[in-house]
């Protein structure tokens, strides 16, 4: 394809700048991966993948195409009082996978992670990075703890919105939330681990 | 391929009883699909069935390819205390992922679930049948509470195992059994729900 067809707002450089940024978020890591090395790798101006995509965090968001914005739903579940955050976390993640978009694309990144490399190591610095660091971070809960709460919607969402199974995939979102909001709470409270 | 020419052995007819199996499995569910009906799909006789597989159970775990035997692996977690069947239940789950065979078969199971409508079907049948039903009589445990320790165990797994983000992926054993079991063993004692 000839470079001097292209323009800033092609779709061609937008796409070449997300395969450049999962190439490096995977190798490199979260961390380690800067917009410069990005735009580096995709031969563009660091201030084009800027014009894009805004942060580091939102070209991350964009390479992974995970339906949420970290920041701004983690911000939503810790604004109350933290005796709650347990059930907040619950409903916000409800209330994403209830959503059959923001559905479809958890299933494809469930399925990624699964079946590509890749794609879990992209994946596994999101979790890490943009999830567990920051809440542990805000909460001061051990990561591992926050893990097990984390590990606790990611299994009831694969047997209540992918598998299926009854009789949760009937349950009221509010029989969900009384069922394993206690238990995401005691992992944010608790003092051991 | 000429029907005369196979023998009650050969690996096609365990095949064709095997792709019979999945799809009246998955099509009508456990509970309604008999070996007999399995047998006239795949054009044999049931004693033929009963020879390759045993029961119908042993036919439903060769189908879907589930590395354990669930009757054999309930019965060992069954077997004890019920105030320490949450513990028994996080060892044995961690032993199977453990063991890097089973956990291909376990993470193949993970991606065709998320990819193909009959292997969620049929996943769905096994653990409801298989899993729940047997662990809720047995330990006379709401299906509720039950399936959201099973949830709390497979999102783990997905984080141990498949994505291995640290400092879970490094734990040992005895971390995540102390870690997850006392969630466990909560989930099989409480009386609500």
């Amino acid at each position: 394809m000839a470079r001097a067809g292209r323009r800033p707002g092609s779709t061609t450089t937008r796409e070449e700048i997300l395969r450049a940024a999962r190439t490096l978020f995977a190798a490199r890591g979260y961390d380690a991966t800067s917009i410069r090395a990005i735009a580096a790798a995709a031969e563009v101006n660091p201030a084009l993948v800027h014009h894009f995509f805004g942060t580091k965090d939102e070209v991350f968001i964009a390479a992974l195409d995970v339906p949420i914005n970290p920041g701004e739903t983690i911000a939503n579940v810790l604004d109350g009082p933290r005796s709650e955050v347990g059930e907040r976390l619950v409903r916000t993640f409800l209330g994403t996978w209830g959503d059959p978009l923001r559905r479809a694309s958890l299933v494809a990144i469930l399925r990624s992670v699964t079946t590509n490399e890749q794609a879990a190591a992209l994946f596994r610095q999101f979790l890490s990075a943009a999830v567990f660091g920051r809440i542990s971070d805000a909460l001061n809960v051990p990561r591992l703890q926050l893990m097990a709460a984390v590990g606790q919607l990611m299994g009831i969402a694969l047997m209540r919105y992918v598998l299926q199974i009854e009789p949760l995939a009937s349950a009221t979102d509010d029989e969900v939330v009384a069922l394993v909001g206690p238990t995401i709470q005691r992992y944010i409270d608790s003092p051991q681990c």
